[in-house]
């Protein structure tokens, strides 16, 4: 198979936070692929839109599931597979397209493995991600010194066990849960606690300190908080 | 004060994993500052030098301290300050460079926290830290799902604690205790164990497995490694 399937990071919205190198594979690259899912817009084409011309490319769009079903989303993972292989076999180069950086939680390692089994070339461009944004768009360090950072969605399994030892955590993609995770950080003995929502877009917005953080969040909110001996 | 001090993230090593945002940051100081320590290079420089016209800037060596005395390391930082806050109360823009992301285990933030109670600007641009370009390299994902993923260095405090928990673990600058932490990450049942050496380098090496890691790595080596439910 002649073509190579890249995964772009473009970073976590500002359009400037795209590295020189994802800029110039999507200049490269022939086809744009880009992920989407029910009620997420397709912010990461806007993205490259305002920093290549992408006039002269075909572009994919990628109709990703939101479910907990394996089985599901692994038929789907197929699929889309499936209408990435024939271009690949055709010797273009597709781009497909992550917010933030394509290695931290994102969708296109399943699509990626699947490529790999059929023989397909994979190459992965790293970016900025959206915690790595959101700290300096607040202007404070995330993790300091010898503590470790702990980057987390608010679902994930040993959750509570995570906040019982001194770290930097980082909390993503849990702005509808935002009371419940105060009160945890706040009970865990958790200082200097923020968030950010919509990092890098028009519609950022950073709250500095539980009292001034909102019950209810967006989607794209982040919180950062401290615990330190 | 009229000037501002920007903390400027460079990326990991590969000069084309810089932002756009960074490049027209630095075109636009008049004064870069460069943080070197003993028996570390001045790598971010050499990344800056590839990608923009630095031949009619002024450089600022500030040279840091390895010390674990935090009232050395206080007085140093307060020195270091001192030589910037001049340019600044004249004006000047300073660009402080950094490898990876500024937020992630830097020393900006010290130097920041003093300009900031003397009356100056501080402004912070994100980059792609050193572990989401390790797993671009390996062409692995760092994170899936709702595994928490877990950056620290081996010396700290509760480093055995964290291995056991189910997450993908990142390991910094660590390759000289390198056989150690392969033992202990293999006993706490953690899998797919790598490591990458002076990512993004002429001398970057990857390492695939336990069977493959050298007992003593580089200083600039990071571990990766997964345990998942």
């Amino acid at each position: 198979m002649k073509g190579t399937l890249y995964g772009i990071s473009v970073g976590p919205g500002d359009p400037e936070l795209i590295t020189l190198k994802a800029v110039r594979i999507i200049n490269e690259c022939e086809i744009i692929a880009v992920p989407r899912t029910r009620g997420e817009n397709t912010l990461a084409l806007e993205i490259v839109r305002n920093v290549c011309d992408i006039s002269q490319k075909e572009i994919l769009y990628l109709d990703f599931l939101m479910s907990e079903d394996r089985q599901i989303l692994k038929k789907r993972h197929n699929e889309i597979a499936e209408t990435l292989l024939p271009y690949l076999e055709n010797g273009k180069n597709i781009a497909f397209l992550n917010i933030g950086d394509v290695s931290v939680y994102s969708t296109f390692s399943y699509i990626a493995a699947i490529i790999r089994e059929n023989g397909g070339q994979i190459s992965v461009c790293a970016g900025v991600t959206s915690f790595c944004a959101a700290a300096a768009e607040m202007g404070e360090p995330l993790v300091q010194g010898k503590n470790p950072l702990v980057i987390m969605p608010s679902s994930c399994t040993d959750f509570e066990k995570f906040l019982d030892a001194d770290c930097t955590a980082v909390i993503m993609k849990s702005g509808r849960n935002s009371a419940d995770i105060m009160d945890k950080l706040s009970q865990k003995g958790f200082e200097n606690i923020n968030a950010v929502c919509d990092c890098g877009l028009a519609t950022q917005k950073i709250y500095r300190g539980t009292e001034n953080i909102p019950d209810k969040c967006g989607y794209f909110t982040l919180f950062t908080a401290v615990k330190e001996k």
